[in-house]
């Protein structure tokens, strides 16, 4: 049995769980999941149908049935639609006429109404239900391949530092570290996972700061958040130096910072849930009395999607398992100064322990050269 | 009366002619045509309501209500929801409990079934309908604040050509040539409007070839389609550059191209459609004998979606009227050979002419210095 059959097979179990007779799901992750294909939305229907006996099919336009053809799942089932006749027509003939029997059907929570809307009316008395929750569960906990993959977009990720180190110089603007960063990612035959965040001096304060004109000066902290995408799987960290010099301020919020993702990662052991981490690296600030600078969860899960389930939030209850992959990213916000955010991706081993995927974070703000 | 009001009366009169009763608008080009705002879609409901009478509200998360609040079209009703309460709660208080009268809802087509589906499940025996044909009718004529920013559009991004010439030296990738756009629309403070193609020799000859690592070579000729963004409006133009040489056929096929272009521009009278267009610049093409190397649609129309109506194609019968934008981008592609595409972006001036928005497309194939 390939992974592929294997996730298909537990799917199907997520389906009957959650009531929910066929899917139908358009590109995205959990088609990349199921298939090993996706392909950017566009305006034509492209889905993968699953109908929880057995069987799964694609349904494609004639410009993607090559390309449906050669998924790594090997479902050799195309059923292709052209220009001339439409996607409805197809999809009708398929499950109005009863080719499958239908039941509720679940979809993507990122399906565009363009597509669900007329689903509804081709079958009006058919509940659409939401897939996602069902397939939250399923890839948080990530299988051999994706492991490997995931240690691929880690590595990936990693080989940057230096390129994003070098790039931070006086007078270079955010703008120029970030696109360094997405020079490197190209020539490495990568895609970014999303759009490197850089902010220096006060701008490092702003969490989810747009990058932009502002220049490096002497003194600033800056911090530096990014990841490459590999096979699908998304690679995310954040580093933070100093330029030239750093005040006792920056060196002690670093240090705080530092305490906080250590902690969060010793938190994980067996049985411990995703509010145990984030307590963890919260008392570590909080402690320091810095607890008010510390704006957001202490991480999130990473896979096909750079931000996926398990949330790693006060609250989530969720016991964290083998296979969980996720960020520990503590950070302390100063308004008007700098922000200090330290990120890399763990997941859970068999053991239930934390096996850190990238490079060790360094103990002490670095300082480069001005 | 602004250019807002007056876009929302014209909303109001397009509801009714295709009998929506109240609009419900998730982040994208129609919420930011009628407000001047939107922002990135996320996961939590950020919507505009157009009930059909009069006035319009926003329904928004707590950590988007500032920006919210300072809409360009000045509307002031903000209804704020926190993730303590959640957005359903509110938009049932909104409407199923009747504060307005909601009868047929218009969603926009790209809207998350996260968002279609529990509003569907929230008013069960709603009708649903896709709101995008209304509105891509109205969006296809620009006003006068449109065209300003359409102009905008258009001199950064040919402010973007010698860059990108300079940019094509044997030995560059494709990726690099891209990157080095890249770098100077985010010098200029602007966003790209979708990621640059960069596509040297037989690459070329793909019409949506993914820019990669392949190096530009003595003799090669290289397409290049890139675009800024600004204020939300978009640009979009291509040109054909050899390198060092240009064979015999090189010049031919451009030339051809070139002619076929002036004719898409030249068909643009009172009473033309969007189907003579296309046949203009086609039957330049198919009379020099290379019809079947020319692979798609003349042009597309341009605003605030880099793609929306009017669509330059064979069979659309669309009378073409004072305001609308968009493309003439005739091509020929010679498999294993070299491609060649040159577009501008054109508006239909008052009188029924047109006006070319870009510098205007050099009349003989550029050799750029080896």
């Amino acid at each position: 049995m390939t992974a592929y059959d294997d996730r298909l097979e537990r799917v199907r179990a997520g389906m009957k769980a959650h009531g929910l007779d066929t899917l139908i799901l358009t590109p995205g992750a959990s088609m990349r999941y199921l298939t090993g294909f996706s392909e950017v939305g566009h305006e034509r229907l492209l889905a993968l149908v699953v109908p929880k006996e057995d069987g799964a099919f694609f349904i494609t336009p004639s410009l993607n049935a090559a390309q449906a053809r050669e998924n790594a799942a090997g479902i050799a089932d195309i059923r292709v639609w052209d220009d001339a006749h439409g996607w409805e027509a197809l999809l009708k003939e398929i499950i109005v006429d009863h080719t499958i029997d239908i039941g509720v059907i679940g979809i993507d929570d990122d399906m565009p109404a363009r597509f669900s809307v007329v689903i509804q009316q081709l079958m009006p008395t058919t509940p659409l239900r939401l897939a996602g929750s069902a397939f939250s569960t399923l890839r948080a906990a990530k299988d051999t391949l994706e492991l490997a993959a995931m240690q691929h977009a880690a590595d990936a990720t990693d080989a940057l530092i230096p390129i994003a180190f070098a790039a931070c110089q006086i007078g270079a603007t955010e703008s120029s570290v970030a696109l360094a960063i997405q020079q490197a990612v190209s020539d490495a035959g990568h895609e970014p996972s999303f759009t490197s965040i850089v902010g220096a001096g006060a701008n490092g304060a702003l969490p989810h700061h747009h990058t932009g004109k502002n220049k490096i000066k002497h003194g600033d902290v800056v911090v530096l958040d990014f990841g490459a995408q590999v096979e699908g799987y998304c690679g995310d960290i954040t580093r933070v130096v100093a330029i030239g010099e750093a005040s006792d301020e920056a060196r002690k919020v670093y240090d705080i910072v530092y305490r906080a993702h250590q902690a969060g990662i010793s938190a994980i052991e067996p049985g411990a849930t995703a509010h145990d981490i984030d307590c963890a690296t919260r008392k570590v600030i909080a402690d320091a009395g810095y607890g008010e600078f510390f704006l957001h969860r202490t991480g999130h899960g990473i896979g096909l999607e750079c931000h996926e389930a398990p949330n790693i939030v006060g609250g989530n209850r969720t016991v964290l398992q083998p296979g969980h992959c996720f960020s520990i990213e503590p950070g302390i916000y100063l308004p008007g100064k700098f922000g200090v955010r330290l990120e890399n991706i763990v997941t859970v081993t068999e053991t239930g322990g934390a096996r850190v995927l990238n490079q060790a974070i360094a103990p002490e703000l670095p300082i480069l050269p001005a």
